[in-house]
């Protein structure tokens, strides 16, 4: 009886599409005040549906965190190769998040706004993913760090501080008016490397030669 | 009858204390999960004692952004004329962002995770005194930017990231190891304006005199 027995991409599909429907409503209406009677009515999936991929709320949100950090990582994981100088490597670190959370703010929120949400052992398990992520963000950064960094500076206060200009985009982007991915990824590198003055370098190379010789 | 008129300064720290313990309460429990309930136990002050300072938990949570808010900008406002060169002004902004929510990241978690749970006009309100704070923040940058900015950086990107630096700082911060409030404002400030490679100055002050000559 073929026709009983699911493709299993259609199933990864119509799981795909939950998980994207509920993160919009955590994120409209918080994990504590969503029901799954809602996520039912914006997935057009039924209860008994729903239940075949999670039996709790809980694990709902499990699996939108799991998902998100996993697949994040993943991408880093196979982007970092392509590179081997640090800036550039940086940058595809910045690239590769800010991608995913400019297509993605209700994952962002609901990854930000209910990180305490989950029970044990759920909560540790994503923990664990993210602590994997932020130790090659941080191995990225001390590669960076390696060949130079400002004095004085703590590397996990500047790692959390890149993290900071990151995680916030959800919260102010809007598509109409604000720069896209690339161009966001460039001012957040460019701000994080060099800080918003311009570098002696640059002002040099926006001066005319002939006032090079004024002392 | 004296003694049955209220101090207003009794009424004033009582409010405080009300307010710093339903944010903490907030922060714990969300404002969706928290009752007024919880907020009676948590501050040792009756029913019928908390709805002489607010009518409803809609109110309360507009008590809290609101003071907030109005403390930190008011602040801010009395403290910028100290300076008048665009950097130190800056470091203004960073220090009196940074020194308020490090001492109340409860209040941080609420402002950031609840901004949206607040009916309107109480809503409107709010946004109206951030973005008041909003205007202040990019005069300051405004002012620094017109002494000059890195090209093809834009100013709203830049001010923005600068607020994802500061406003994250609640989800990590961890006195135990983390700096204080003056040396995370060092941070803030250094990575915001020269980012975290040295700059060629701070590169030539780190090498020995003698080797200058060396090309």
């Amino acid at each position: 009886m073929p026709t009983s027995v699911p493709n299993p991409r259609d199933t990864e599909a119509k799981l795909d599409h939950i998980l994207r429907h509920s993160a919009r409503i955590f994120a409209d209406k918080g994990f504590e005040g969503a029901s799954i009677r809602d996520i039912s009515r914006a997935t057009g999936v039924s209860l008994s549906g729903l239940y075949y991929y999670f039996d709790s709320k809980q694990k709902l949100l499990y699996l939108i965190q799991h998902n998100t950090f996993t697949f994040i990582l993943a991408r880093l994981q196979s982007r970092l190769p392509g590179a081997s100088e640090p800036a550039a490597r940086l940058r595809i670190l910045v690239a590769n998040h800010i991608e995913y959370f400019l297509s993605h703010p209700n994952e962002m929120k609901v990854l930000s706004h209910e990180e305490e949400a989950l029970d044990e052992p759920l909560h540790a398990e994503i923990a664990a993913i993210k602590r994997k992520y932020y130790g090659l963000a941080r191995k990225v950064f001390d590669d960076l760090a390696a060949a130079g960094l400002a004095p004085a500076l703590k590397s996990r206060v500047a790692v959390l501080s890149l993290f900071g200009m990151m995680n916030w985009v959800y919260k102010w982007h809007n598509p109409e008016v604000d720069p896209g991915s690339d161009e966001l990824t460039d001012h957040i590198v460019r701000i994080f490397l060099h800080g918003v003055l311009p570098t002696e370098a640059a002002a040099k190379e926006s001066v005319p030669d002939t006032t090079l010789a004024v002392p």
